[in-house]
């Protein structure tokens, strides 16, 4: 693993290496559209999957869950397995996504941390000085249950459907340390950035390896992609992006890199800051469904070359019915079309701009899927 | 009135009519530091207000408005004036903004609404047919309580500093009507506009009057200036925003042009939309912390050519300390004269980039203003 990391950027001995560094797990996909998307072939069909694909949108889902609670569920193999294939069986969607959340790493390491219905992930203690940065718990090793849960999965998708692991990243894992909980404003984050950069950057730096073991664990377990969430690093200035985020999601994307499966990363509202975030080394670019795809990539590739675009049609068009959604797919679809005609990228998996409303219904989402696949 | 409307446009001809559309209750200004920078002048020190500055960060605003609910405020003259009047006494800014709400028009036109603590603005009945529609109450008079309300401010400030008045704009106020309340995604909305254009025309066509009237209202008793909010506007994407939005805000807009009083838009998360935005044709363009100011002046000014700028301090900072807030208030300062310098822009208005955070020490905004006068 080292003597490889030492060797990135020399592709030849890397392509030469990759077997090494494949896990055992992994299995190989054959014709799946999300990989062949992501390694810049023509893939069979338009690849796309949904986040939150699995969740409240689906009945199946509220009958699973009834008495247990969110994060509880994350910790459960057989319930996070069916869960995260729910939506695939249903949708026929070209990836499944782990069904988890941001927080799952921070509970396996220690931290109190609840889930409370309609509010979010509220902390036990907030973190706001050194001493409680120096005393949040790394994760050290792997999460038995969800590498379990893994197993499971894997056990039922087709070889041409991705299974697509996940970690919140860094800056939207600290602004709910920081902030004790969901914040609107993310005003104490921000004020620990400009007034405190010191405990800012010793947090940071502290969640890193908690997130890339979650990651190493996901993959040790078989997962075939990886998308960052970066929820709410949309709420920063390209500045303080640059400055006080992009170097810590850079680092964990670097570490992931050595396992040679595609990287996403993804953040809501982001427009303003599409070219630093590309800058963290993902292949593929989720992009919010404010900015049309061909301007998204011209963003990107300014910055760090053509990648592939994911996205990005807006969650609300399920509930506008049958002609507008076509509409909006189509337009979503051409100026994919015309980022890559124009060497701005190099491939295009369609997803929303943002995750599915609970309030979806689950055959407008099936529905959206088949217009996609036409 | 009808004549100037007619000859709108021959700049000569209005310029020579001004003087009788100027209502008899509007003041003459000397040395106002917002109205020098909205002509082009040379201001005295850097004009600012800051968005929500008569509110909850402030104790005397607790203290009077206890036992009275937000709505109720907005229409008890006395309470009105006394809280629109607390921040300027108390921050030395150089505005006073009309406390009110956006749904106070709707509210005085008859239409069922309350503002629920911790919530915001929920309807009694949603908006969703166009029967619905064609109910919809219109404000045809003004606002008594407002006026008189307006009149008790003016008597307390002095020549040098600005009463802005307010409206929402019809997409804010739509959201509001037909979502039912206040919504994160607005997918009722877009399903709407998207779904059924019919009708979400006709809902936008008839919101208007009533937003012009609110205002011709608050300009009759004599407001100095005037800002048209669209809170929610960063949730569209431009094409969106152009097709279903900017006709009704230009109608607004422009049936205001005729009295001469500069007219301010401003919505949070616009940084895709600024140039589309700057058609609707307000002299000044508030921008969200998001986009520096320079950047911003670039996309308004090659829609619209250069504008007044207005903002862009991300509200958060006023929890960060002196050190970072006073360098962050250099650097805006910096980037709206480089907008200046460069062509793209006629001036500036210094105000936050969003309102003033519910839990800010009142004393920290004090303090960031005379930072931002010295």
């Amino acid at each position: 693993m080292w003597l490889l990391f030492l060797n990135w950027g020399e592709w030849g001995k890397i392509e030469l290496m990759s077997a090494l560094t494949v896990p055992a797990a992994r299995r190989t996909l054959i014709n799946a559209p999300i990989l062949d998307a992501t390694l810049g072939k023509t893939p069979t069909r338009t690849p796309v999957w949904f986040m939150r694909q699995a969740g409240r949108s689906l009945p199946e889902y509220k009958k699973v869950r009834e008495g247990i609670s969110m994060l509880d569920s994350c910790f459960m193999p057989e319930l996070l397995a069916e869960i995260t294939l729910q939506p695939v069986r249903r949708h026929d969607v070209d990836a499944a996504i782990l069904f988890s959340d941001i927080v799952v790493p921070l509970r396996a390491a220690g931290v109190g941390v609840e889930i409370v219905a309609g509010r979010g992930p509220v902390l036990e203690a907030p973190v706001r000085s050194r001493e409680d940065v120096a005393n949040l718990p790394i994760l050290e090793g792997g999460i038995p249950e969800v590498e379990q849960g893994i197993g499971i999965i894997l056990e039922e998708l087709s070889d041409s459907q991705a299974l697509i692991g996940f970690a919140g990243a860094p800056f939207t894992l600290a602004s709910y340390l920081v902030e004790g909980g969901p914040s609107k404003n993310h005003e104490k984050t921000k004020a620990m950035m400009h007034g405190d950069p010191e405990t800012w950057h010793a947090l940071m730096a502290r969640l890193v390896p908690t997130i890339v073991n979650s990651l190493k664990s996901q993959i040790d377990a078989g997962i075939d992609a990886m998308q960052l969430f970066d929820s709410w690093a949309g709420f920063l200035t390209e500045r303080d992006y640059t400055e006080f985020v992009l170097p810590y999601s850079t680092a964990i994307l670097n570490e992931i890199a050595q396992y040679q499966l595609p990287r996403i990363h993804f953040g809501v509202g982001t427009g303003e800051i599409l070219g630093a975030m590309s800058k963290a080394g993902s292949e593929v670019m989720g992009v919010d469904w404010r900015v049309p795809l061909d301007k998204a990539a011209q963003r990107i590739a300014a910055v760090s070359g053509p990648k592939v675009l994911q996205g990005n049609l807006d969650p609300a068009l399920l509930f506008a019915g049958r002609a507008p959604l076509t509409k909006e797919i189509e337009r979503i679809k051409a100026e994919a079309q015309t980022a890559i005609d124009a060497g701005h990228a190099t491939g295009h998996i369609f997803n929303l701009g943002h995750g599915v409303l609970p309030n979806t219904v689950a055959e407008d989402i099936t529905e959206a899927v088949a217009i996609i696949h036409s």
